[in-house]
């Protein structure tokens, strides 16, 4: 039931990078669980993870080899998210790394781990290293939309997406794939994205990328406010377009790459937000007139998480007095209610803190039954703005999360 | 659906306060809508709010009121909050006031306005003023029972609680009525509780009291999340039981009375729990070992507004990951993921920031099944504790919550 979720494009391939996808029965039979990305020699890796406490033991594995060498293959398995398990649970890791790292001849620290699945649980190390050489088997340079299937786990759909453009007069490729339809509320990344570029980028700029593009995208969408203990994001450059290598914040190239790959990031973060669990609409919440960009979030994120807006938004109920109430209760330092104003798809239903005098039940009635819902909230009080993307609340949304483990 | 929740007890009735509830139409047809609470002369008042800023037009005149005068009488209509809607919502407050107090022959100062229902409509002022000779024929001190039903809204069952004791050498009694199913995570209140008691207190020994047993009573309840816009939780005291007035806070008999009213707002708080929209479950949230209660708070508050712990604990499915990573994004200082402690119902589930050796799906499985839920997280920091009591998220909680306006 994902809403308006575009069939996947056809991805194209990015030169130095081979992926291959297989069934190893991690948690169910006969799905594709795991999948091997290849990087040539010299690709560099940037990438943020997420900032919960309780983070998994593959995250604490991939930051660790990420300081000390450029990635030679990444590793992700669904199933099971290897969180909550400890020492354990990090020697499952490296484990399955150790085996790669002998299979590809290249070093343990240059493979980088994932998981994503259920929490707490031991990873089946041996189904794991044993699909291993099927993955190999199966690397090919087209192999991105089998692994976009094959990261999956209560997603209804693969996301992925592709962009070619000319930077520096020579093109460059970005294709990436994402993963996520709960336990979405990403703090300096999302559940798990994969993005490729050819193009040749210095470590700093790179890094310097990948946080300024996460910052406006998978930071900036919310299911229900749980921030996963795996949420990771990298972004892999190969250098294989050739020309100068990017290495300029305020250069042309830089910029220019930075916003192939911004838009490349907030077509992902939007596909996990379309194909949100039991998901009817899509909604951009927009608020402005803060005095700071966190301000302006937290009023965004207090709104996009309140179960009785979200349920509102999936009656197609314009009970716009709940989302006052959610902007009324966000902890910011001040609000003039008095100054603040409200817009869903174009009608004005609140100005200066209470009904439009001219809004009718009607108008926002026709506003809520959309699909695709803007919210505009102008608290009045300063230039700063944000923008944030989440879903509704619906039976679906409790049925999957009260039946995800039976 | 309400959890072990009883029947009312026989209510105590309070010297010097008489109630009246009449059915006005004011939202629906046929149906107690409309309460009066009458207080003899001399009666002292002490209340706290909601801290949203967009506190309803009766929270703004009762609060102004209060400052002014002891009050005379209070007046609660559900069907429509008064909220969101600006000045004239306030004027329509007012005259509801000015009304009441013609007909009682009072100062229109010494009227306590309360209103719950939807948010951002205009009161059907005619419909309450119409009804109001209908409460006032209806005065009687044994009325508690028919406010306890005329103030529910989405309340499947009406609340309340009554307790005698002696204290000074004389008999005490306190009785008290509350509402509130959804909207629910009130701060410095509640949805609405009013509480009579014929102690005499002195006017700062109430303020004290009031605000003391509500930090740990309806200040630490939550089934949403979402701080309602009409919180008010009102404390009578009218000196009719006699003897010496209650004014040191230090003394036996503040004491004595500090004890008994926070018993009895801890019921009232525990019962709009028991009756939260949809629940199935009462879950007691103990998080201890914090350094500071505001960081227990957050804790608990992170897990409690969980959506996923919500319906995990709805599918009594002891899926502990998703506490564990509550607990981790928690906006606290400071974690130790490995000093980390969890019980439910007296199962050591997590230890050492990880799943327990001896714990057993099975043993997870039992107390998870359970109507009365006891969790207790230890964050191993230092010595600070809090208990929060919640709801699961149900289906019936999305029913209810994507209906209540159709």
């Amino acid at each position: 039931m994902a809403v308006n979720l575009q069939p996947l494009p056809d991805l194209l391939p990015v030169a130095g990078i081979r992926i291959g996808t297989t069934a190893a029965d991690i948690r169910r039979q006969n799905r594709r669980d795991l999948v091997v990305i290849e990087c040539a020699a010299g690709t560099r890796a940037a990438a943020v993870f997420t900032q919960n406490r309780f983070c998994a033991a593959p995250v604490l594995v991939a930051r660790d080899h990420l300081a000390l060498a450029g990635p030679r293959a990444l590793v992700i398995n669904t199933g099971f998210a290897n969180a909550g398990t400890g020492e354990p649970g990090r020697q499952d890791a490296l484990a399955i790394c150790d085996e790669l790292a002998r299979q590809l001849g290249v070093d343990t620290t240059e493979i980088l781990p994932f998981s994503t699945g259920v929490i707490g649980e031991r990873l089946p190390v041996e189904r794991i290293t044993s699909g291993l050489a099927g993955c190999i088997a199966a690397l090919d340079e087209r192999g991105w939309t089998e692994a976009a299937a094959g990261i999956m786990t209560t997603d209804t759909q693969p996301k992925a997406a592709t962009v070619r453009e000319m930077i520096g007069g020579v093109p460059v490729t970005v294709t990436g794939i994402a993963k996520g339809a709960g336990m979405i509320c990403p703090n300096m990344a999302t559940m798990l994205a994969f993005i490729a570029t050819d193009a040749p980028v210095g470590q700093a700029a790179l890094d310097a990328l990948v946080r300024s593009a996460a910052r406006v995208s998978f930071n900036r969408i919310t299911v229900d406010g749980d921030t996963s203990t795996n949420d990771s994001c990298v972004l892999l450059a190969t250098g294989r377009a050739g020309g100068e290598t990017i290495g300029q914040p305020e250069g042309q190239a830089y910029q220019a790459l930075l916003q192939m790959v911004t838009r490349l990031f907030t077509t992902l973060a939007q596909a996990i937000i379309r194909d949100a669990e039991g998901a009817t609409k899509f909604i951009t919440v927009d608020v402005c007139g803060g005095h700071t960009e966190e301000e302006c979030l937290e009023v965004a994120h207090t709104i996009a998480h309140s179960p009785l807006v979200k349920t509102a938004f999936f009656a197609s109920d314009p009970n716009w007095g709940r989302i006052l109430a959610a902007v009324g209760r966000a902890r910011i330092g001040q609000l003039d209610v008095a100054s603040v104003t409200m817009h869903i798809n174009g009608v004005c239903i609140v100005r200066g803190g209470a009904r439009a005098p001219d809004y009718s039940e009607e108008q926002g009635k026709v506003a809520m039954s959309q699909q695709e819902i803007a919210l505009k909230v102008d608290l009045g009080l300063g230039a700063a703005s944000v923008r944030v993307w989440t879903s509704d609340l619906s039976h679906e949304y409790v049925r999957i999360n009260a039946e995800y483990r039976s």
